[in-house]
């Protein structure tokens, strides 16, 4: 029960906060600059906080310290928007990372995000109704599964800050148990370029490879790695490269001896038949990644994969993210966490899931080269996860 | 790192814990008292507490209010055991229910107990680490799934009031969500108490009637409830007494034209086929309640009935589940939270996940005497979750 003087003080609150930030306008960062704009003045300080929840975004450029190639594209910068949601004084950080090869854009971005604030949390003053909040920003449009993502991280964030613990404890998981992360080697034409990718990912326990330029292309990056490293454990991603499933066979049983421990989505994401046949005959665990996007798509591909590749940017965040380990779980198939170019806000993230993983690609940050947060750090490529409330993130623009 | 003054200080702490109940020795309640003991002295006062866990355990007699009859037995009493687990100066509190036409006991309870404080809690010093807690204590014996249950409700009591929070609201749900419980209507000899058993359900929405005593019995039951109450929706649990699944079809019609709305296990639990059968042509959705102990049913019970019924003495607790909730919702089945006889102890806990559920019967608690404890109320039959942490319970012998 409310008291007459509570209901007054709300009242003025949920005025003020009104008044503040009611369409979801742009906080104003310079996109071009590639710096964490710092939205001052938007959210309520320690005196004045509402009740309602108070969503911003603003868009961001991340730079990669080396120029990235996968099959068909090569890029120097990734679009980003970050995200923060205010309640009573705390606030919480999400992302939404978009790689020029999918859909959704910052402006696509901004577009839900306004939308969400609008005709969605209005209807909520209590960040606790995560199920509910996540379900109708979900319906409000198809896909957008990033937008998505960056409400859920930052509803995660501050939720677990007002709890005062990090999500991997409430999931009652133990930090001992996360992954070492991969580190990827790109295709290079220079064998040199290579070489030198290889040296300086000495540090990593597990390399990881993104081959589908051939067969000649392929085989000649994975022996161009094992001649300057012959012993660390590869992981292998043909993102859909290879055509025919008598080939993927006859790869994995090569890759299998040059000490290659998994194969991810191998062959087109719509054949599934062809990835069953290959599943029950490959050496080496086949992981869908581009045929696992949500929730809904795990059960569709039991018996056709070892496993998935979980990404909080594909599967709409956290809360989703976990449902999926559930329902792997109860199939019995693999777990793997992967990430796209993401800043220490999206790969923190994606760290709090990482207990349950058997394998990790949370590389995504350390390709970066102006990381705005600082988050999830790698002890010689293992995730450590800290005892920080929520993701575990600090936003260095703030210090 | 722990400084050497911290160390020392933990070290005599550690000692201490260990020199007041090392053993699991039992408080010394008396089970025939029907009343909750005070464990005095055996936990840590808030001035001197231990980081390892320390659990107790007591026999407890709830006493049914009206004899309480199902097909093939009838009694007034259920043996009952309840758990309290300490660790640095917070209590949770957790129970095993045993009726007596399962195998465990309040011996076999004992005695797993007492094992898992010797072989389980010392290697933990973070009630945080459910999963593992739990998964070592699981893979001590099989079976013991109430007893299984009595340590992960005193572990989710236990964590949810180290974060201060209740678990619906850590698992993001809705407290407006709950359903209404059904009320249970026992078979009787005796038109009379029928009506008068009938009469005295007026409050509840939602009533259950017990069959599977024969085609006259059966449908004697169902008109005797609906001369009185013509109609409020019904449960029918059949507990496996329906032999045939024709017959469970022609039933299920005629029981549809009565205002039933969900029948539970129509015929034995092993024959999934029969089921599969009738849940392909029922107008009533068929929920699978003896056939679904753990999550690990779940998947072989997929597409042989409409759903299942959740215990958390069958399931060893509300860890599992949580994780069974995660998995029906992904392949589409319904979902029922049920319960023994139990003081408010274990209907608390389960009431936590009624959020998520489209029924319940949840009556336990009201069905007994002396429940020892204050926790999960009832508005009209709806289940009311509020905001104390943990599962919810006082227990009302320390008052």
């Amino acid at each position: 029960m409310t008291d007459r003087r509570t209901f007054i003080k709300r009242t003025v609150m949920m005025a003020a906060a009104a008044a503040m930030a009611p369409s979801g306008i742009l906080a104003g960062a310079d996109s071009r600059s590639g710096q964490c704009g710092i939205s001052s003045g938007r959210h309520c300080g320690p005196g004045a906080c509402s009740r309602k929840m108070i969503l911003e975004w603003e868009d961001f450029t991340a730079r990669m310290k080396h120029t990235f190639s996968i099959s068909g594209s090569s890029r120097d910068t990734t679009p980003i928007v970050l995200t923060r949601l205010h309640w009573n004084g705390v606030t919480g950080y999400g992302e939404a990372s978009l790689p020029p090869y999918l859909p959704e854009t910052q402006a696509s971005v901004r577009s839900y995000l306004k939308k969400v604030s609008e005709e969605v949390l209005p209807r909520f003053d209590d960040p606790f109704r995560i199920e509910d909040i996540l379900a109708e920003a979900d319906a409000l449009m198809p896909g957008n599964t990033a937008a998505k993502a960056s409400l859920d991280i930052a509803l995660h964030d501050l939720v677990g800050r007002l709890i005062g613990q990090p999500w991997w404890k409430i999931w009652g998981w133990d930090a001992a148990k996360t992954p070492y992360t991969c580190y990827t080697i790109g295709w290079d034409a220079s064998d040199e370029t290579v070489f030198e990718k290889t040296r300086e990912a000495s540090w990593s326990k597990i390399l990881k490879v993104k081959l589908g330029r051939g067969d000649e292309q392929d085989r000649r990056m994975i022996r161009l790695i094992r001649s300057v490293n012959p012993e660390t454990p590869m992981f292998v991603d043909a993102n859909q490269g290879w055509k025919d499933k008598e080939y993927a066979l006859d790869m994995t049983g090569w890759l299998k001896e040059q000490g290659v421990v998994m194969i991810e989505q191998p062959m087109d994401k719509y054949d599934i038949d062809a990835h069953a046949w290959l599943t029950e005959r490959s050496p080496l665990p086949v992981i869908a990644d581009e045929a696992c996007q949500r929730l809904s798509d795990v059960r569709r591909l039991y018996g056709a994969y070892s496993g998935i590749n979980i990404k909080l940017m594909k599967c709409t965040g956290m809360r989703e993210a976990r449902e999926m380990v559930s329902l792997a779980r109860a199939l019995g198939m693999k777990l793997m966490i992967g990430c796209m170019t993401e800043t220490s806000v999206a790969i923190s993230a994606a760290a709090q899931l990482s207990p349950a993983m058997e394998w990790a690609d949370l590389d995504g940050n350390i390709l970066i080269a102006n990381d705005c947060f600082d988050g999830m750090k790698l002890d010689k490529g293992k995730i450590m996860l800290g005892d920080a409330p929520g993701i575990g993130v600090t936003e260095l623009g703030m210090r």
